[in-house]
């Protein structure tokens, strides 16, 4: 019997590779025929790559060579790969990259196989993957839900073994919301920490907010993939402080007791959180403090100021308006209102309101928020664990709008989802600090809970560390989402 | 006889004090005497600031305990101090700062101390210093002759020995081009490799064109003052890759044989280089190839492309425009046209034209300009090596544009001064890239000439390395600037 275990790590599946116990081609093969069963019903993987996969297979080397991941449709590119992030005029148009990202030729000198490519709503826009270019990816937990977004897909992907570990990026919460909502670890590093190089996207990635992130059913996976993503690439505008040894190297020593402040209501006050998520939040913070941690209820007070956010949504404009023209050029025609989604355009339509010194003017004023939020771990603090998401999961549909709804009052980083989705992400964007979420809670109707631990610019050495330790004292990798049909057997389930 | 020497590097001076040979007073006073004696004719000091001087020396506790220096009336401000950026309007309204920057909270924890602020042209916005605030900084080697700018006062004060390090920053040139025409040492580091917070200036710091950088006449001295200075601080938008132990450990070291590329014409075509400019480099060359590197004449190909530097330009009238903004909110009332220079206002209007879509899209070109340059390095080049001024030094005046000059064609880049003072250095700038300029050469008519050096993204320690050796192979110590009477003796000169 074929020693495949789909639900095993990256690292796992490396070593059963490696020792040999396994063929590359056997664990491929694997890969692809669960994909192909399981994948219609949550259409996570929009653009499979099975011929381009069983090629790379057989001359992969590396750490990982042989083990598949997936790549987000939007903004890291691979080469000859059709490449549409979601919007129907490029899908239509059949356009495919002509070069490979940074991080692609860094996760193919590790021996990673790239699998396919995920759905992600239109340009990554919305905390719901539910684009009218790939229609809805449906959460494996319970397929009436939203996976969340904007990395959606490869969040979906990873919750249901379609891919041990997969890519995704993260502009206000677009890869530790889908970690929150379909039970997977999500990591958002530091800002400048993973090169979206070489191409130049989303306004100077949304002004420094996007962060290219990983998703990995294990601590230890995310470590050493961060290992092998990580460091400044030509061309790069932004770079985070070099780790001083390899993450993988560290995860497993316990950090001494840090100081851990804990967040379980709304700061701002315009909505309540929900219970649940609050408890998942609290029971992690009493596992640390089990752990030895000195955790009091404390948080940085910028989180109680939310009026960053109408600067941010400003940049979104432009940035939206900026990707529009730029994937026109790609194709050699303009894209029209016709080829994007109404919500996109209302937002190239906000765009053209904005002068050059009013859209600077919104840069510096994130970057003060930055160091608002900073300053509360200068002052002493190493963590700060809170939920991920504030509500429980959407339905299906629940956070799309239709289209003609007054968008008055709307602001864009919100235009098609609810504040509840990022209200608590958002704002790690902005200060650039690295941000992980945990699959440790559970709701009542059976859906998986994120909880969200922050650390100070530069400190995923101390976030993994910590990560590792909730890892172990709440165990979540037993835990499987009943697919479809409970009875269907996943692969050496 | 006193054991002072003012010509004495700071690392010296501060061995004195810390031995007891001589005392903090001794050092203040013989110092704030010279400044006294010679400024007057130099104007490179616009804000003493000696009583400050005197109570914070007593205080003074680090390695640097009772060394003197000097601070740019620009982005880094000082609590309690005009602070002027000079703007006219700014200088009447007598505005003083209400924090210390953490550049100036840093060198003050090693025990610098803050002697006065140095003259810079109107928002550091031309390659002469010569603002209307504070009139013109002239050339200690010949009066006559400008100081570039526009970190211009703080080259001038170093190069007479006003102090023996100062503080500048350089968004196209403005520490390498005063250090070149002055005669010492001058650092524009990675970008994001010194906070210039917690103020957020210049429009995100002209969109990560504008660096904070680093004068003195020695080597050793720069790297000990990048130790003091360096890493992140909250609420900074860029950062540098951590250097892997302190500059001033490495810089004795060989770096063994590197692979240096030399440029010395103009790639563009659009004007000769000064062949006393191309020399000094050349000459450079010739000493790095006999210290057993490999030297051939290379250089990216991207710096035969200037068209970028009208993107730039567009990035810069919204900075200014920005400023004047910035610096209103300071005093409580807009600035007008009134308050600032006429070629300010130019700019001004020229940034009241440009929309926010547009202004992203110059950023984004910046971006794929900075990808092309450091790729060069990329492929395995280790440094570059080229003059860092194409012209000879200009006269005083001669940069300045009457009102009312046609602007038709000039880019803001260079809207007061020439081309020819930026167009080797502003690139590095957008690239983020680590470069210096050593006082290497001089003319035929007795001014200094600096030679410039670039390494990788974050290789200031290679930068460091090849620096001292040429600070050793061609030094450049024992030269004098002659100031206005050239039998006024500098004390223990």
């Amino acid at each position: 019997m074929s020693k495949v275990d789909l639900w095993q790590d990256a690292t796992a599946q490396a070593e059963l590779v490696r020792s040999g116990e396994i063929s590359r081609t056997e664990l491929l093969e694997a890969t692809i025929a669960h994909v192909q069963a399981v994948n219609p019903e949550i259409n996570a993987v929009i653009i499979p790559l099975f011929e381009k996969a069983r090629r790379e297979s057989e001359l992969a080397s590396g750490p990982f060579a042989g083990v598949p991941y997936l790549l987000k449709d939007l903004t890291v590119v691979s080469q000859g790969d059709i490449n549409t992030s979601s919007i129907k005029g490029m899908k239509e148009s059949g356009y495919r990259a002509d070069h490979d990202a940074y991080f692609v030729q860094r996760m193919r000198a590790a021996g990673f196989v790239l699998l396919g490519k995920t759905n992600t709503p239109e340009m990554g826009n919305q905390v719901t993957t539910e684009p009218e270019a790939w229609g809805a990816t449906r959460n494996p937990w319970n397929l009436g839900r939203s996976v969340g977004g904007s990395s959606g897909g490869s969040g979906a992907a990873v919750a249901a073994a379609l891919s041990p570990v997969a890519h995704g990026n993260d502009a206000a919460g677009s890869v530790r919301i889908p970690a929150s909502v379909c039970g997977v670890v999500g990591l958002k590093p530091t800002r400048g920490r993973i090169s979206p190089g070489p191409l130049v996207t989303d306004s100077d990635n949304v002004a420094g907010a996007a962060h290219e992130g990983l998703f990995a059913r294990s601590v230890r996976d995310i470590a050493a993939l961060l290992d092998v993503v990580s460091g400044h690439r030509p061309g790069d505008t932004f770079c985070a402080p070099t780790a001083s040894r390899p993450y993988a190297q560290g995860i497993s020593e316990n950090p001494g007791s840090l100081r851990v402040g804990v967040l379980t209501h709304n700061p701002v006050g315009d909505f309540a959180l929900d219970p649940e998520c609050a408890a998942a939040a609290r029971g992690a913070a009493a596992a640390l403090a089990a752990l030895g941690h000195d955790v009091n209820d404390a948080y940085p007070e910028a989180l109680g100021d939310r009026s960053f956010l109408k600067d941010y949504s400003t940049i979104c404009d432009v940035a939206i308006a900026r990707e529009i023209e730029r994937n026109g050029e790609l194709i050699g025609r303009p894209l029209t209102e016709d080829d994007v989604e109404w919500t996109s355009w209302e937002m190239v339509k906000r765009a053209d309101q904005v002068t050059g010194r009013a859209f600077a003017a919104c840069v510096d004023e994130l970057r003060y928020y930055a160091g608002k939020v900073e300053r509360w771990w200068e002052a002493g603090w190493d963590l700060l664990i809170l939920p991920t998401v504030t509500r429980q999961t959407p339905e299906i549909g629940e956070l799309m709008l239709a289209k003609g709804t007054d968008l008055e009052g709307r602001q864009s980083a919100f235009i098609s989802g609810s504040l509840q989705m990022l209200a608590f992400t958002v704002p790690f964007n902005v200060s650039g600090q690295p941000a992980i979420s945990l699959p440790i809670g559970m709701s009542s109707d059976g859906m998986p809970i994120g909880v969200q631990i922050v650390a100070a610019y530069g400190r995923e050495d101390l976030l993994l560390q910590v990560a590792a330790q909730l890892e172990g004292a709440l165990p979540w990798v037993a835990r499987r989402p009943q697919l479809l049909n409970p009875s269907r057997k996943i692969p050496a389930a």
